[in-house]
């Protein structure tokens, strides 16, 4: 695809060729997120920092990396006081946001939403998460880790074992991740739930047509045995019909040090797209693992800054230019990739 | 008046050259909202943006508009967590904030509560809309737009036909456009609404002893025949005693498409202050209308941001300096302008 | 201690060189929070502004003396949308936050909470209030305000006496003033409150340990006779067990101007950790003390800008780089020190 000035809505924007740009683009940023250099390239853009669902990770993940570009970030962080709430359409609420920034993530609960009021901005928007739908660089920081940590252990995203654990059936990282690892090549897909959270058929399909082994499994121990990858997530409870429900299927599997020393292979990292719920009666990933050196997820979190930056130079076309106008950063800073 | 180090607080403060004035260096700032050019000059200055009330679209377009100058904005979006909530006066709030910034923006529901928190401000405060008082920027604005778009159909303000309708008289943009349109001569407005929601016989009263000519209907078709301007508001609802009073005048006056190919003059300019209320049952003006290059709606917001960048200029004396700190955009740009 | 890269988590932290060192560094910096220069040393540098307790005042001072300094902040004003509260760790949370930003100042409303978070975390943690325990850039910016006005009237800090009036026992501002007074020579302090609202024990001994005085009284006129600062406090109604507890012990002690006048000395300094609350049942410090010029309490939020901006030189090093990157201000500004 042709990056500039388009928006980001969906993994199914991408071919390979586009991942290996976005992923080559983010290796270049990795001075900046560490805090080695500034650069001043966005001086002047504005990012539109649109959250009409709340979250706190993501969006301060967006707005760090327009940030650390050097633009300037206007946000908002929930929808009752919106316009949307006395009954704007997206349609309107677009253009007039649009008039305001040079591009602007949005995130709302409403499936479709996002793709709605990209169709009517006048400048580009990235897909923040629109409900159970999709969340495009959740999925691109997701693969950009797993390629990075088996390259580290000599692996590569074709061929390699990946187990999914977890609420397969709502967590859409989890989605959109099986869409991007269709484009590889041989993955081993393990993917490990109760039934009634299964990876729904429609993906599984895709991931067959696409020629990637997938075995369904019920038992964590089988699951990961062979496993490059152990992708953990959490049940979705906010898109259960009541939190009861949610929690028959919390802390069904639990991924521990024990569990790891005894099933896992040497080195076989472990993922979660966070937050992992750590009370006692979910616990997916015990802290335990704190100390493990294969626990990825916070280096998926870093990753997902420099992920973002790319994503942002990509469309406001200013990759060529981002070098030009760095220094090096003067203030103390602690390094973290 | 002396813009320089002043509040903004009502449109009570300007006469003709002062409108003037704002009108002209807004002109002067379309080249860096229109994002050809960025603009330095108020780099390190702090924005106060103080929302007590909640919004979204003029809380960022005021942050837009500083944020484009170049300076950072520091804001607030509601009142729980505030010390007014904790029982402090506004004398107080205004001493302590204005201690942090170079300007403030304030939005409170509270008639009259911005000038009281001006009165004991240390920098200059613009009124960001105080209850059903006063929103001088969003009547700038307005007044703005309609003085473009009659230009760019040969017309002038002086003279020309403005029909203004719905809620009268709870909209405060009526309100306000009303006192600066006393300021020029011999208009005809056409005011339009059912009875009960008729414009205060004050504000008529001012018109008329300005010289200008004053038509009540309920009868929309009638109303808007001869207008060059249409200014169409919103019920606003959370102005009335319930929800259900409000509901009775939801949807009375309608204007589409049909309406406007019946019964309006070619040219004729479509406004509206924005939020449109595009549920069924309101739905006062329709988005079949959309395509129809006379909808100055999106203009007017982003005409705001122009305006606001103005105002901003203009009380912290920075008019002369904008264009000498000032160079091309380097990244990717929507034209908008 | 060293400050480079380290927490500011309890005023236990400092010795008195400290304090010094931070008060140097806080006069430098007058000349930025006056808007005379601009500075801007840490352009490009990113401040996790991180109130899980909602904040206003406190949260944009923070906010306000980063961008004093050329940094950029990223923020979250409450904890409902956190992944706190779908049951994150402090661990993680820390560990996720910390990759985004070169500093974090947080408030969070559990006793202890930022030191776990900052134990976790990869950059620099200022306490911005954790809950009843500690605030301590609350006590330092009080402290330095103390500093200055007595130095203004020929005064110092050792030997002085200072009245604390109001609720001594769940107000964390006096907590970690006394803690900081401490370090000081033989201060007389007055305790002036209700006797279930008295200082608790524990600070009581290290006062007395410290070798300074200490009187404690229920009768406001007695207390503050020889006071040179008279110190004023709110019912912390939040931290009782009912408002109704709180109700009891407002309006108990009113400071006025004819207060003032009757029994303080001249020249007795009021200050007050704000907000004051204002209504007539409790009143704790008069309006009618605004025009008083030994009302501090507008130069204490004043200072609380310049003490937080040298707690942030100071930890990121940059101290002495301030002054090279800067140049004098070209917009319209009101004095404020």
């Amino acid at each position: 695809m042709n990056f500039v000035g388009h928006h980001i809505l969906t993994v199914d924007q991408f071919d390979r060729a586009d991942i290996q740009r976005v992923f080559k683009v983010a290796d270049s940023m990795i001075p900046y997120a560490n805090r080695e250099r500034v650069t001043r390239v966005l001086e002047g853009a504005i990012l539109g920092n649109m959250f009409f669902e709340p979250s706190t990770r993501t969006r301060v993940s967006f707005g760090c990396a327009w940030n650390l570009l050097g633009g300037e970030v206007r946000e908002t962080t929930g929808i009752k006081a919106s316009a949307l709430a006395k009954g704007e359409s997206f349609y309107d609420t677009a253009r007039v946001l649009s008039g305001y920034s040079d591009a602007i993530v949005m995130r709302h609960e409403m499936m479709g939403s996002v793709a709605e009021f990209a169709a009517a901005s006048r400048v580009p928007v990235i897909n923040g998460g629109d409900g159970a739908n999709e969340h495009p660089s959740q999925a691109l920081l997701d693969l950009y880790t797993i390629d990075r940590e088996l390259k580290h252990n000599g692996k590569r995203i074709d061929q390699m074992t990946i187990a999914l654990v977890g609420d397969l059936r709502f967590g859409r990282a989890v989605h959109s991740l099986c869409k991007l690892l269709s484009l590889y090549t041989s993955i081993k897909f393990r993917l490990i739930s109760p039934e009634a959270l299964a990876l729904p058929a429609s993906y599984i399909e895709s991931i067959q047509a696409a020629g990637h082994e997938v075995i369904q499994t019920s038992n964590l121990q089988e699951g990961i045995s062979k496993a490059d990858i152990v992708y953990v997530t959490r049940t979705q409870e906010e898109r259960f019909d009541s939190p009861e429900e949610a929690l028959r299927y919390k802390g069904l599997f639990r991924m521990n040090q024990a569990v790891y020393t005894e099933f896992c292979q040497p080195n076989t990292v472990i993922m979660h797209p966070l937050p992992r719920d750590s009370r006692a009666e979910a616990n997916e990933l015990d802290n335990d693992l704190n100390d493990n050196p294969n626990l990825a997820i916070f280096r998926q979190t870093d990753n997902g800054v420099v992920i973002r930056m790319a994503l942002f130079a990509l469309i406001l076309d200013v990759v060529d230019q981002v070098d030009a106008s760095s220094r090096p950063v003067n203030w103390y800073t602690a390094r973290r990739f």
